[in-house]
């Protein structure tokens, strides 16, 4: 079966799902998108990534192509049409094509890109049961981190200097040493004290879903939870590490620049957070 | 006559020129580019774009996907399908199509994508004639500006705020309350010393080829030229203040932040530095 796409309100064969060279998210990076895990047939944080996809469209002055709801139908029949059940679906929100000028167009039309992918949960799942190692490096994104935007290319530098290091991932720091999160992963520790820490959702991090379901669940759950920013050397001395994000759910983190973190295995609080994240989802 | 663009290899109509939609260049701003004036039929400063192409493709590890001689000859014949004589050539490499994943891919073709454009050259006289006036806005740009990529949402930004202002661009200043540059020109002043002063090129602005034509021009012709950084301040008590780039050559500001600097006529440096440079290009 060839995957179908969905590309400014047509249904298209993937390997034909193009968009036009003005195309302002082409030209300028002037687009938002979000990615949603898919287990089971089923959408993971549906409409916290909706919820996400509007504050990202507000603060950027693009009106959204369609409403909420329609999208969520077009997205159920994209994942129909492909018989996806566990995988991801991306989605990709530009301001449209326009003769390329840099000031917002004053007739443009949004432009709405969905693709659906099969992926087998086994890798990521042997992945949390590993768990993964990260270096540090200087956040060098730009100031509005928060808004989901196809600006990655920061991000991609630091994970390929990650991989080029021999590890998985980077997590980057600012001009205080603080960690601010990962290339694409929300960062969190386990302190001395055994509270949870993670940075506060600012304009220096993403406003992750995943990042956000997890502190409510773990609230929930009774755990000492705190908003707070850590520094690399309360990482690498940490009781655990671990990340969270859309398609890695709850990730332990075993090592960061060549330190060990604990006993070198994914902590409990890591692993016992994937499960309650997991199981949260399921049931939805 | 219809437009003509050259994508991946072959010239096309510009109306159906596309793009897949895991073009890298889309999907993550992976790509770079550069914009070539053509006045009467020549491309201006077109070795200084070449060279600096190069250098932002290596800086990213993307292959070039094709030397600059043969880029040249397909950029000649593009001028000519198009019967361009006045306007501008616009070139983007994206380091290709891949399926979607952080890491570079390991065998992704980079992709090329060229589009030509005609302009009146009488509407960028006219503005040169008249000067601009801008604001300044923080500068929330990433760590690598130096770099010409496609990751131009900040500059977007703060040009539209500039527009939403009544003026016609921003200037962004770091965190020590220096100029950087504007949106998409290079900023500079003749200081109270009567000095000519703009921000060496460091990793904070784009390395300006019209920039860097005009400081040799500049130097060439006996003027003093110091490439220091200046204060808001110093900008809006400027003897002078102007811009340079591929589009708008040189072009004085007449207004900073409301003040008017000067007579709030466009200087005489300013002009001539103008003259000077399209002087030289044409007989180039």
């Amino acid at each position: 079966m060839s995957r179908i796409a969905y590309v400014d309100g047509r249904f298209v064969q993937f390997a034909h799902a193009c968009v036009h060279v003005e195309d302002r998210g082409l030209q300028f990076g002037d687009a938002v998108y979000e990615v949603w895990a898919v287990r089971h047939g089923k959408l993971f944080d549906e409409q916290g990534h909706y919820a996400r996809l509007t504050r990202s469209l507000g603060e950027l002055s693009i009106s959204p192509p369609m409403g909420m709801n329609s999208l969520s139908i077009v997205i159920r029949e994209l994942i129909k049409r492909n018989r996806l059940t566990n995988g991801l679906v991306y989605l990709q929100i530009s301001r449209g094509v326009a003769k390329r000028d840099h000031p917002f167009p004053a007739h443009a039309t949004p432009s709405l890109i969905l693709t659906a992918r099969h992926a087998n949960p086994a890798s990521a799942d042997a992945k949390a049961v590993k768990g993964i190692k990260v270096i540090t490096r200087p956040d060098e994104r730009w100031g509005r981190v928060d808004i989901k935007t196809t600006n990655l290319l920061p991000n991609l530098l630091a994970r390929q200097a990650a991989l080029d290091a021999g590890v998985d991932d980077a997590w980057l720091y600012d001009r205080d040493d603080l960690i601010t999160e990962g290339t694409a992963q929300n960062a969190w520790i386990v302190d001395a004290q055994g509270t949870l820490r993670t940075r506060p959702a600012t304009h220096e991090i993403l406003r992750g879903i995943t990042r956000q379901s997890v502190l409510a669940l773990a609230q929930g759950a009774g755990f000492q939870v705190d908003e707070r920013a850590f520094t690399r050397a309360e990482a690498r001395s940490a009781r655990e590490a671990f990340i969270t994000s859309a398609t890695s759910f709850v990730t332990a983190v075993v090592e960061i620049d060549g330190t060990v973190i604990a006993d070198g295995r994914p902590g409990k609080l890591a692993l016992l957070l994937r499960q309650i994240y997991l199981q949260a989802q399921n049931t939805a």
